[in-house]
């Protein structure tokens, strides 16, 4: 089984104010890599539509050695390194025309049964075993995040530019969300190295999310949890050069 | 001179919930051909830069007959129909990939000095003179709308993911606070039809802006101003089917 590879070109609304691919795009392309590679090994949303299953992206970190430009090519190439009972990992890293890595991935899936939502048990699976490619994760896994109890906060009703089809949050969103309560001074002056994301549970359209951060030397810290409920839906840390 | 014709493809990003390009996305597409074009033509960005001078959006009117679907091609033609001392008009037509007209557009620009912020004699540009194709814009000019009271408001403070890299507000993020307003049962069952804008003040990173709306059964009308001012920076009205 080879990898697969998914071509990208930066448009001119993927970038941010310092005109280069903004984290949100890459996190999306590297999603839509996801995507494409899982209907490819016969796993995509056709066959999910068809088993009643739907994947679960459950954790996710990405390291960034050089964002890409303004209409600048690149390619995504990814692969799945391993498979348990209830969780597999997919990895990414991200080449540019001359053939430099300039950014790698980490992501950890689930698969449950959108009817009861219980997990499915992956290795009964067997065309997707076989896609295995035994070739490790290029970074550190997704760290489990501890609990954030923030020192500044933000509220954010859902609406209907962060929702899927199914009327759930788009992951990138939460990211936005995160990156848009941090003083511009640092995301002009700064880079972001590496981001760690726990997604834990879905939100919906209508619901009122706070957004808590805590900032300190080593990291920027986040927790998305819905407005007067302890249980976050999402957890991140941003590591900044 | 031929019409500029430039190509997009629908990207997972880029739809809402009905898995349809959104018109934040057709509008930015919309707004990319022009750039574009204005490259071609030899008045892009390159030029602007090295004469101090910048194009300034005013007004915009976009028509759609069918939304594209997530993965579709599509073709945007644009020309520019007329130019007079201080305003030009560029109009656009979308195409699908069996050569049907699915969505129009007609914008109005002018160009300012950035250091002045005075507007230039457009008659003066012999080369754009010569640029000028006589067909007339394919749907009514966007209107003027006229002040917009506003039965229900919501306040934004503008942020990171909002901005361009002169730290204005993107033009196409203020279709999208103002779709955000609307309840999803309409955005669902009902389809924008016409949308005219008018771009009027820009406004900055870090500044508090309300949106005020006003629904009638003929349209959905928007304001958006710089809190605690009455002056507008952009005012919308959304026509449905």
């Amino acid at each position: 089984m080879e990898c697969g590879k998914y071509d990208y070109r930066v448009q001119p609304g993927d970038v941010d104010l310092t005109q280069k691919a903004s984290i949100i795009t890459l996190g999306n392309h590297i999603l839509h890599a996801a995507g494409e590679d899982a209907d490819r090994l016969g796993f995509g949303l056709r066959w999910m539509q068809s088993n009643n299953t739907t994947w679960v992206l459950s954790r996710m970190a990405i390291e960034m050695d050089r964002y890409p430009d303004e209409y600048e090519h690149y390619q995504i190439e990814t692969w799945v390194s391993d498979i348990n009972r209830l969780m597999t990992t997919r990895n990414f890293i991200l080449h540019d025309r001359a053939g430099n890595a300039i950014g790698k991935g980490c992501t950890h899936w689930s698969m449950i049964d959108f009817k009861t939502r219980l997990p499915l048990d992956l290795r009964t699976l067997e065309h997707y075993m076989a896609a295995v490619i035994a070739t490790d994760p290029p970074i550190d896994r997704p760290a489990k995040i501890a609990k954030v109890n923030g020192t500044a906060a933000e509220t954010h009703r859902i609406r209907y530019s962060d929702i899927d089809f199914n009327q759930h949050t788009n992951s990138m969103k939460y990211v936005q969300w995160m990156v848009d309560m941090l003083p511009l001074e640092k995301l002009t002056s700064q880079r972001l190295r590496r981001l760690d994301i726990n997604f834990l549970h879905e939100t919906r359209y209508g619901q009122q999310v706070v957004i808590a951060m805590e900032n300190s030397e080593e990291a920027d810290k986040f927790e998305i949890r819905p407005e007067g409920s302890d249980q976050a839906a999402c957890k991140a840390a941003l590591f900044w050069i």
